[in-house]
């Protein structure tokens, strides 16, 4: 009967592409592609928000209300997209965010993710909760930097679990893997979901550990409050905790405000990102693009801060750059690539991406990075 | 022919369900799922908005501009939503609002209602225009929170009778009962509606007592100005004679403006409660949202204020009480939850609303509710 | 073939109603209603604004955006909504706009208008453009006003005609047949309409009057500007003129900004509407309901002002009133009452906006139109 | 099977009409129709914004949102749209844009254009990109006046090409052919299109000349930086040298800072194109509306300003003159005018907008273009 998974469309799910059709030109082309391509509960898990999804459609608004001053004629005999960024050289300034499960999308799920980055001089953060092992994608991703004469730029992205030794074990394998710097995300420790995992697709990194969770009983006394997931909840104690246990870098994921972003560094992160995590732990969370100057503005110029949270379009990434980001990550637009084409889709998306935010350093007159500043934008009436 | 009843789809009203099917896991879940067990005509009639429904649709977009900032890793060991109001215990802050014939949503209609907020441990406030007594309906609380070994919070809504002797014996009969609170509703003493309640629906405190209505003689000399409807509502003098009458905690409902509140608060109001009776009294008028903050300025932090119009997050409740509101009530949803599946179904949308509430405290670092304030919020530009 | 017209829902237009069912409640009910019983080309005529329709859009969003300020538990015991107005009682703040060629909804056209306004205590202003001469229409209204021993409160809307012979002509006449003032429409002489007027409908007052019109001769050197209609197009010393002509009050008709409406009250005027002509002549033209205050202001609280273009919601009438009108005027309403049932649709649609009307009042607390003012009104974010 | 051409519509494009409908009396009215005429790769070229189209929709959107001020009763007897610029006489303030490949609308393409750029009296700026060479074009151009006994008003798009001989015998072919302007795009040196051209289509004077184009390759180094399209795209020290090359009068169009608009003229422009290529290079670009007045306070009140980019009604003519415009161009309506019906639709649009914008005048109580002023504005709230 069911046994023929049907898309979000009402129609059977559709194999991968083999080649990019030439209409396939931008992450909106993928976004439309994708759904014929992904199962229908998988794909209203990876596309929802928080809720009612305000925060989700403010990630996009906020973005679409910048607008941009061009000035033409600039030099680009030398112009570049590179900078170093933690001790790394990144080729540009757009990163793989940390996605959970990306089997959901693609058989070959994280390790074709890891190939194409590699391809694309992407650096990689891989989720603690990947559907492949950690060092299976550390793996594949080596492999592939291998062949192309490149080192592999690789992090791991790191969810505290309800008992520390369990948290430690992660940051051990990260670190015998080869991964280059941690990325621990905070605002994401109590979320509510549910969406049961399909057959075959799960947390390979956590096999063994216990996981706390929500109370969905009618007549407990306690639903989230009062209930082991609070208590175990991760507080600022962790972070200090954590600085002690690596030498690697550490980031800290889920900032949105002056006061937290400070608190971090005063316990040792160094880095941010600023992210309502693609609008799906709070509806009505403010958009990062809405509060990145300030943050920016209270940190200083030094402090490496990267964004996510709908990043979609080349001017996108130059927008967020001019508002003080160092980098950007994307989240969703990684399941359309490998959903559309695996390896070769999320290459070509990426390809796209890129192409784009030349294009708009181009139109507005920047060669290099550090050219780009707020006095480019204008924001609307 | 139309001896089956249709919902608004346009297919035969379902009858309730036993069970809440996984998908229904929001308040908007329940809205969705409930006109498919709503009879068209009531549907309309409850979901209506006054003229052409700009307040209704303003309550939504007033709650949804506000923005969330949020704050992580808070330390949520000891969180709690409860608090004292009134001299009673709420364990959470939302009420049930005082809503019209419940038996147009399910034929248990207040009972079940009733029976579900005491399992939710949450209050209710009786309408005046209850389908069943409010003699009856407490019986039902009573029983029921009798089983679960608690005390019912129940509080009786009033409306003025054209002859005070009406009114004062509405009053008398609720005290008997045992409601332990009286909320005066000055919002809606003339307003309009054509709906002609279904057999078997009346206003059953009000058996026997007259009704003034508005003229639609399309020649008489007077629509409302000139009529007794418009010389018999109640004016503030009323107030001043109300509170003589009873030792009951007295809160005025469908407040809007300072001036107002100061004026009961001067002939003896223990509370207000900021409404625009959902939308349903006045096209364009403000909504409760946008005027809390001033009338809480105005009043004071020890007056207890409630909100309602237009909640129908966890996030609206925690931007209620963060604009000064120290509890909220909830109305249609009322009828979404019960026409779903009758208590269990208000039950489970309470429980849903809780969840969302405690969700939202978390990731705004907030662990009791005096925690939460104006930081919290910003209104998008 | 084509000989069963067709309204713009694609089926036959349907005749008017006898009586008037009890889902049609408001001006929006009648809007829809009347789609029903009016020919396609003749709604698209009615229901068009200049160009893409900005400004008629634009005239409702800039009432929506106003919001009301309620006031409970005001004294309604005397309330009125009465007052004198150029020297004639007016029962209610609403009168009947000059609209062109009735005939269009309605066989009856202005005398069914006419006779309803009388019923419904509406004085009515007859357009220079009524598709029933001025006499017949001031006759019907007579023989109305008189069964009910009341007094016709009549008003002609006069525009100049290329010569001024024949536009002293339609003054005299309009001073014979007992018109108690003259509103002269200014922003009107040029415009530009391709509706061909069906057979049996036609400018009853101006035949044998010639007209000047726009060229539209592809190869012409010349369309608008230096052609007999730009030449002709009546300009300030008209108004001078036309004062000098008549002791009938003299309103003027078509102004937007402070300096017209000085310039119009230094020449003569007694009276003002701010209007756009139902945003009918220029697109993108301002909102009367924008700037109102800023002409109030300038003029001062004696000159009487009326408001048009966009009014459809009793808490229309009341913010003109609030933002400082005297009164307000309908048009395109009148169309849709007529085509509904005629005589009688026209009387309940002024008695379904009277009752908004009164009940916007009760519920703003407004006893008395003096007693409303801007302090009332908010406008939204 | 796929003989037969289709539109966007999906159905068998239609040829060009011989006469013009009634119904089709606006640029809308034009684009609706011409989509029954073009088909639908040649149509999504043509109407396409850069990426997700945000600056296409804002470019409307910016025009909307300016509102107008009508000063009734204004003496028109002598009221003209003439003006000097450049040396020449503009009868009307509107110019044809220059745009590519008018072929792709209509058979005789840019010879249809010219043609029916003289019978309306427009000067008409042929681009680099022609269909037909720039040589039949002026051809046509000056057969077309000659018969109507006026001089053609012609001048020349340039765009810069990889080597400056190229560009020069462009320059110089324009002078031999009596173009009396230059106008230099600076803002498309880089771009991106998938387009391919159709059979028969192609860019007529760049026959022999070698182009550079953005690489596509997935797994090459480079995209656009680093390339010989980054690498030769023009920069400031071109406007320089084409300066020395010619004593035509030059324009530069795409400029939107007051920054470009001070160098350019610093380099020898005499005039000024504020526009962003029709919301076709860079998604996100402000629109020429917003920065307009700045460009116009920076530069003074005699550097020649032309706008374009979304302009579609007469009113649109109005607010760009009342922001600083000396006049305004027309892009995409070319091809609808053309494709809906060939020099005849030209022709008929351009009359269209002409009396759209002779009435706005009128309805604003200008009678000559230097008559028109901010005073005349507002913005929406």
């Amino acid at each position: 009967m069911n046994s023929i998974p049907l898309n979000t469309l009402g129609t059977p799910v559709e194999p991968p592409l083999q080649r990019i059709p030439a209409g396939i030109a931008s992450l909106a082309d993928y976004a439309r592609q994708a759904q014929k391509h992904i199962e229908a509960h998988a794909w209203a898990h990876i596309e929802s928000g928080a809720e009612q999804g305000l925060t989700l459609a403010r990630n996009r608004a906020a973005l679409e209300r910048l607008l941009l001053l061009p000035e033409p004629l600039a030099d680009l005999s030398r112009a570049s997209t590179a900078q170093m960024l933690l001790g790394q050289r990144l080729e540009w300034p757009v990163l793989l965010a940390p996605v959970a499960y990306q089997r959901l999308a693609h058989p070959e799920g994280e390790l074709a993710g890891a190939r194409a980055a590699m391809a694309m001089r992407t650096a990689m953060v891989v989720s603690t909760l990947s559907s492949y092992s950690l060092e299976d994608i550390a793996q594949a991703a080596c492999g592939a930097a291998a062949e192309l004469g490149r080192r592999a730029p690789l992090w791991f992205q790191l969810y505290s679990q309800p008992e520390r030794q369990h948290t430690l074990a992660l940051v051990r394998r990260a670190e015998a893997a080869g991964y280059q710097a941690l990325m621990w995300t905070v605002d994401a420790s109590i979320k509510r979901s549910s969406y049961p995992l399909p057959a075959g697709v799960e947390a390979a990194n956590l096999r063994g550990m216990p996981q706390a969770r929500q109370t969905s009983d009618l007549m407990s006394e306690h639903i989230l409050f009062g209930t082991p997931l609070a208590a175990q909840a991760p507080g600022w104690d962790e972070l200090q905790w954590l600085r002690g246990q690596t030498q690697l870098p550490l980031i800290v994921k889920g900032i949105l405000s002056p006061r937290a972003a400070r608190r971090a560094l005063e316990l040792g992160a160094d880095a941010l990102v600023v992210s309502n995590h693609g609008g799906r732990v709070l509806d009505s969370a403010v958009s990062p693009v809405e509060v990145l100057a300030d943050i920016r503005t209270a940190m200083g110029p030094d402090i490496p801060l990267l964004l996510d949270s709908g990043i979609r379009q080349g001017t996108d990434v130059f927008k967020a750059l001019a508002l003080g980001a160092n980098a950007v990550m994307i989240g969703r637009p990684q399941f359309h690539g490998l959903a559309v084409a695996g390896m070769l889709g999320m290459a070509h998306m990426l390809h796209a991406l890129r192409a784009e935010f030349e294009l708009a350093m181009a139109q507005m007159g920047c060669a290099r990075l550090d050219e780009i500043s707020a006095d480019s934008l204008r924001r609307t009436a």
